[in-house]
């Protein structure tokens, strides 16, 4: 891809005054287009060093408002980054829709310099997110514009050259710099293998002969201008619903149906104070060690109305060192929130290595309740499945225990407990007119259950259905299962 | 303070059973009332090493609804962390309102053990942005709960040893922990004097015999509940209003009246074309001193609608490099942003050091369209100018360059603004209803400048009136101020 290229293309200055402001006007309404139309764009540059990615990305903006752009600078994680999925720094600086992100390097940092020696296993993995995550992007309706800024051998050595003569502009130039520029061609054998892997599923590389400015920079301003007028002709959303998507690469476990659970098993009062105290006893030595060594630990809780996932999850956190939990409540998405893919929110609720988080609901929120009342389109349910499965998947990659629990009891139980705490004057908070509502959906909830279940239940990230009729008996089933999943890990 | 504190106070275990049940219930249901009620809660542990501060949250949070609370445990400032204000990191793990936060180690480990060594000066700008803090927060509503466990020298040594025996916990004392143990008296003295000095202004210290667990357990339980019944038997809302706060210790410079301000200042075509030139490159070379200096640039843009702010902010920043800026607009808070003290969304707003922060509208949002429009109560708008000049000062004690723009236009040309931008099709999405809503109440707005003027213009965070009627002129003057601020700094 970079070898073909012509780097000696050059425009010259007439030329290049006649178009420039006609340029940097065209892409400044569509700025605004975009923006009314709450399109997302993402752009990034890559290329070699002194290719001049910093300066490209001045000309770029030097006619967009302000209030619609951000540019993120990608150097090495900090250390705090390096504590969460290598992903989340790019998720967290996803534009909202009908934003623009311009990245100077971007996540091909984290394959090309990445920020430790990684085995072939995990370059491959780093792939695979790559490829879920901008797939994930344009699926959800962003742009993304990828370039490539390149550049021969000798331009680059004289470039550095130049930059190192200069006492103001000294520092720019690093070791790692002129190393690079020793060993050229190894670096553009990777380079060109990198785009060549990352552009089959989308096309969306760009490399740019960027000897001669003036030309780059048209190329550029081409590139995206046509970008967005493309994306603006397009029909408003494409919402036609192909079907759900399955995850091909993705091996998937056999799952019960709701349907078949037995919901009469129990658990006497003395054996679950017992049960409790030595679980919770166990629980608290193995957070020591998952803190230790680094492990984070991912429960994911979702149950009928009433279910209990409250009490369940308070027995575990009662044994876990409050330094090291995080109990995050889901609730209807913000404004904000809606404003980017449904996955971001959760990203940004990641714990650190060797924290556990505890999801109070989850990300199946999409593939239940927001399926079931509307608040997504059909092809958006359609591919939920599959980016979580992906999503998932990246979590386990990266080192996380992932379990999911679904606390299931029967209607008639159901009903018992929403009476119950309807009686009760300190338990009046916990029941609503939607508790209700929801009540009479049960037969679509127990077909998106049975649904999700069938679709996402992996080895990576299991479903466990806890039969919670009997509170005592789910959570001890629980904890249970939390312990053996960290032992099996150690 | 804590020199007078009997050590020697124990429970014997059949009370500490006959109490515990008691208070932890009673914790429960009154987490659920605040809850309610909305009221935010911090209650931060400080204490010797080995002092049981863990273990403590551990039983406090208990029967706590993990749904409801966060804890977090303080420790060196990260490196990203170091490169924002010292504070920072508080106010973004502010609880929101109706929320717990727990702090193990807090805001007084900035005093206590800080990142770096500290000027006397610094060490009281510390202690007075700690007073800031503190005050603001109780001002909104917080119920803010301090403890410090004391134990006695030999005590700790009794403690680290025990630590040190086991294979399992040896990790857990440092070569910091026996330093503080051998120079205990002297780390005595200074605990003192900075809980002596903290209490001053709110009485929120509580001191607490560690020795015996059971004891401080029992004495920690009754403070948070005594705290909380105080807090929930207040009236509703303490909306009474006394007037503005002034901010005594805080010098205020003259500020002129929008009314005796000339607007007929204007600059020709040929001119601004060369000042803009000019002034562009000087900004463009001092953004890279910032950089490298890590000096803070915050500038914070008001004025009337359709004055300019967009152009003028965006003739700024073509001039600056795209990774070391970012521009904030600024609309109505959000549902979370609603539910924490005003200035907390600017708080997550700052720059890193060396980077620029442009503010379309900012946190004088509160003292205008808040205020006028009934969105806060006067309580709120009256000490809001006082928290402002606070939070301005801390910025500039960060090492911050500050500088605030009014940009001024009279209502003729505003009417001019307004009816071109109605008539041109690619500016009509810059004027809506409430732009003429706003402009029906002048008068109001103009007496709520003329009184922000007054009341926040300080050496450290001026205000600079923009006469605006002429779009160049009011460019122009915007970045030479900006050029005068960075120059006279460096």
């Amino acid at each position: 891809m970079l070898r073909e290229l012509d780097l000696e293309q050059r425009l010259d200055e007439a030329a290049w005054d006649g178009v420039s402001e006609v340029l940097k006007t065209r892409l400044g309404v569509l700025q605004q287009e975009i923006r009314a139309r709450k399109i997302p764009v993402v752009i990034l540059f890559e290329g070699w060093g002194a290719s001049g990615k910093g300066s490209m990305i001045s000309r770029l903006i030097s006619n967009l408002d302000p209030r619609g752009f951000s540019v993120y600078s990608i150097g090495m994680p900090t250390v705090e980054e390096q504590r969460f999925p290598w992903m989340r720094r790019f998720w967290q600086k996803l534009p909202a829709y009908g934003d623009i992100a311009i990245f100077d390097r971007s996540w091909y940092r984290g394959i090309s310099l990445p920020e430790r020696e990684l085995s072939k296993k995990e370059m491959r993995g780093r792939l695979d997110e790559i490829q879920d995550f901008e797939r994930q992007i344009i699926d959800d309706g962003y742009v993304l514009i990828k370039f490539f800024l390149h550049i021969s051998r000798k331009e680059q050595k004289r470039r550095f050259k130049a930059l190192a003569e200069k006492k103001i502009t000294r520092w720019r130039v690093l070791d790692a710099d002129w190393r690079q520029n020793e060993h050229y061609d190894e670096c553009l054998d990777s380079f060109d293998e990198l785009l060549t892997r990352t552009d089959e599923f989308d096309r969306s590389w760009t490399p740019v002969g960027a000897t001669d400015k003036r030309f780059a920079t048209c190329k550029v301003f081409e590139t995206v201008i046509r970008a967005l007028e493309e994306k603006l002709a397009d029909a408003p959303a494409d919402d036609s619903f192909l079907g759900v998507r399955n995850s091909e690469d993705i091996v998937l476990l056999p799952a019960p149906r709701l349907r078949d659970v037995s919901l009469d098993k129990t658990l006497g009062e003395d054996a679950y104070r017992r049960e409790l105290k030595a679980c919770q006893k166990r629980l608290s030595e193995l957070h020591n060690v998952l803190y230790h060594k680094k492990i984070p630990l991912i429960l994911a809780f979702e149950g009928w109305d009433a279910a209990g996932k409250g009490g369940n999850i308070k027995r575990i956190t009662q044994a876990l060192d409050p330094r090291g939990f995080e109990v995050i409540p889901i609730a209807a998405p913000s404004t904000l929130e809606k404003n980017h893919p449904h996955l971001w929110r959760f990203w940004n609720a990641l714990p650190k290595d060797g924290h556990v988080a505890v999801f109070d609901r989850t990300w199946y929120g999409r593939v239940m309740v927001e399926h079931i009342e509307g608040f997504c389109t059909d092809e958006q349910w359609g591919r939920a499945y599959d980016e979580i499965n992906r999503f998932e998947r990246g979590l386990a990659g990266w080192g996380a225990i992932v379990l999911k629990f679904w606390l299931h009891i029967d209607r008639d139980e159901q009903l018992k407990r929403f009476t119950e705490r309807q009686n009760t004057a300190e338990k009046q908070y916990k029941i609503t007119d939607e508790d209700w509502r929801n009540r009479e959906k049960w037969g679509d909830y127990e077909q998106a259950v049975d649904e999700l279940l069938m679709r996402t239940n992996t080895d990576y990230a299991p479903w466990l259905v806890v039969e919670s009729n009997d509170k005592r008996y789910a959570r001890i089933k629980t904890m249970r299962a939390v312990i053996d999943a960290i032992e099996q890990r150690l």
